[in-house]
């Protein structure tokens, strides 16, 4: 039911170029197992990372249900950034909540009034999430959110839900002012925390069916654990591969879900897939697209351009259709045969088949719908190959240390304190050409 | 007024790895000028491709707006995909119309029911487009969208604008109908006609300074016309330095607006790119974000990983700006000083000089406002800046060939005639992973 398949074909050495031998498969195949026993070991022990991999387990759909059951709402804002923002994202457009779900993870004054004037906050939840409860663009929009409330004559402590670590800033204010607050797991990096409070909120709150989510999910997790071999388990054999793809040149990867409701879902894993294998001078650039719109916009490069890309197309093999009207206009009536699906699904075979003919190299991913246990399932299966691609590559998946300097610069910048990173700054090369 | 700078400092061998050193440049400068007479060449004959350039020119805003001055509407709804979209959106956003400007540019099945469910249909204008008039998509969706507004008992031909070219179903339909057409321009590739009418309805229709993007694009064409080398005019200096430091290595192209309104635009710069460039083995694979949101996504990679990456930020000098509350919290308090503006602003820094750091090669796009001259402007520099990376990469910057094969494919396998690529799919090597 929650079934998923990763299908191989077109990124073999006999199809493309970079492509991957049979041989290198099966030698590849023995590095798969013993970094298997890494990542089951670090499952077992909930350790720092691996813990990602056992949410599915610890995740009580219940008790998130049960902690939000209060906030009556229409509307869901989320205030979080990158992983306290993406997976949550993903998981609402997945259900069919995007239009009721919405996101400030920018400081944009622009946008974000725009987005406080168009939302009815006395029907809004607003859901902010940070780990730390440091993060700056949170935090500060969290301020402006409070205080436009104020200004609507809502009360915020009544329609607001935390989502943050065991202390901090946020912690403490959750505590003094009664909020609902959920916890951050321990040993997850934010970009690894869709199956858990920090994706499923929004969509509790919306009554969305989390507890498909979270039973997808476990779908992966059993099927991970009876596993162990790329040869069995889609998530293995996707990240086995990429990793090998990668050693052979294909150092951009393009995600191409056929499906507007995944197009969160691309997002999410650029994301994944930067921050923890983009290090050592390491990791695939993530081109994040959507099938069939960029075929009109970056077919051509991925089929003409460098041999330095896999692209992975997504499809659900069920979806709800729409009949094309028919039409006796010269050159148009083959469509009213037609239904919008079926011209996606033709979409989707021919640039497959595009690709494959001109030897770039491309995986199909394919899950059975795009709902509750459909997304667990798939993002489950795409972290079990981001660990292991990162297990493969040897680096550190689950840290992030370039983030780090950025942040105290801006720090420094703003007054926040003394760092040195802000008078670098001011130290930048000029050489401006145009403004006369 | 529409002053726009490319500032190359940080892509300087003696600052990034891979970067340009100032002899580079000096020999660079003399292909620049040969390329150069090429393009005005080109422009001044209104050759193929070229005539993008002299758009500015031959654009009437005051035609657009008189062709559509009858639909009276308070949405648009864009069909069209690709280069028949991208542009409108980026005009769009840019103008603040985003919220009120709608596309349908995939067959998505379950996205086209959400956008008609939810549009008021009797005060929502259709915009259709495409230069061919055969667009599978684009037709499909037109169907539906007509038969969708005669359910709702609403004369889709009084409130229906065609933008397509001078033979083909469309403007048959247009003809037949009555309805008001506009017309693609003449030797221009649909990645490049956004400062024609196929950019500019939605907005006309809405309101928009259509005037001033036209004026910003023309702007951009006096500058080009009175330079010459890559010293003095933006546009090329920013496509000289890009192709240059593809040359040596950075095979990606991050597009990193710090703006939720230019959001579309990455989107259209990823297309103007790729299909211009893909090709021949070459061309800068675009990888679209965001600022601040995706230095918690991508800026681990960008800094940690591969010495292989582009990374272009762009901003407005100025922006209506929002203060953050003060706030008392321990932690927070620093925010409570800054307005949303400043902190965007000093993440952009903090963001440019942490990448200047790890001697990672950015260039710095400053535009003075995000408005109708601002776009205008900062397309047209693009639009040139890519023809210049296209003479010097010797590609064929106005074909696409590449996207042909995938069409055929797909027409074939939805029974619209005789195609051998259809065959091609059928005979697809599968390797599948999972499912049992």
């Amino acid at each position: 039911m929650t079934d998923l398949t990763v299908d191989l074909g077109n990124a073999l050495a006999a199809e493309a170029r970079p492509g991957v031998s049979e041989g290198a498969l099966d030698r590849l195949d023995d590095r798969v197992a013993r970094a298997h026993e890494t990542i089951t070991a670090g499952m077992a022990a909930d350790g720092f990372g691996y813990a990602s991999l056992g949410l599915p387990e610890r995740t009580d759909p219940g008790a998130i249900e049960a902690a939000v059951a209060d906030l009556d709402a229409d509307h869901v804002l989320t205030v979080g950034i990158g992983g306290s923002a993406l997976g949550a994202a993903t998981v609402s457009a997945a259900l069919g909540l995007a239009d009721r779900h919405h996101t400030l993870d920018n400081v944009d004054p622009v946008e974000t009034r725009r987005l406080l004037d168009a939302l009815p906050l006395d029907r809004t939840t607003v859901n902010v999430v940070s780990r730390s409860g440091t993060t700056a663009e949170t935090l500060a929009n969290f301020l402006v959110v409070r205080e436009a409330m104020d200004e609507a004559g809502v009360d915020w402590t009544e329609r607001t839900v935390v989502t943050t670590g065991a202390e901090g800033p946020l912690r403490t204010a959750a505590t003094e002012q009664g909020l609902p607050a959920l916890s951050v797991p321990e040993g997850v990096p934010g970009r690894f925390s869709a199956l858990s409070a920090v994706g499923l909120v929004p969509a509790a709150v919306l009554g969305g069916d989390i507890e498909g989510v979270v039973r997808g999910g476990a779908a992966g997790r059993e099927a991970l654990l009876a596993g162990g071999s790329l040869f069995d388990y889609p998530g293995y054999a996707y990240g086995a591969v990429a990793y090998a793809l990668e050693q052979r040149g294909a150092t951009v990867t393009a995600m191409l879900p056929y499906a507007e409701s995944l197009e969160p879902f691309a997002e999410w894993f650029a994301q994944l897939w930067a921050e923890s294998l983009g290090k050592d001078g390491l990791g695939q650039t993530p081109a994040r697209a959507l099938g069939a719109t960029d075929q009109h916009s970056q077919l051509q490069l991925y089929r003409g351009g460098r041999h330095d890309k896999l692209v992975t197309l997504v499809r659900p093999r069920e979806r709800a259709d729409m009949a094309v009207p028919a039409t006796d206009v010269e050159g148009m009536s083959y469509l009213g045969d037609a239904t919008l699906g079926e011209l996606l699904d033709a979409e989707f075979e021919a640039t497959e088949a595009s690709l494959a003919a001109a030897d770039q190299p491309n995986i199909r991913v394919e899950l059975p719908r795009v709902d509750g246990p459909g997304i667990g399932r798939l993002l489950y299966e795409m972290e079990a190959a981001c660990v292991l691609a990162g297990e493969l590559l040897g680096v550190e998946t689950f840290a992030q240390p370039a983030v780090e300097w950025g942040k105290r610069a801006a720090r420094g910048l703003l007054g926040g304190g003394e760092f040195p990173e802000a008078e670098a700054v001011a130290e930048k090369t000029t050489r401006v050409v145009g403004g006369e």
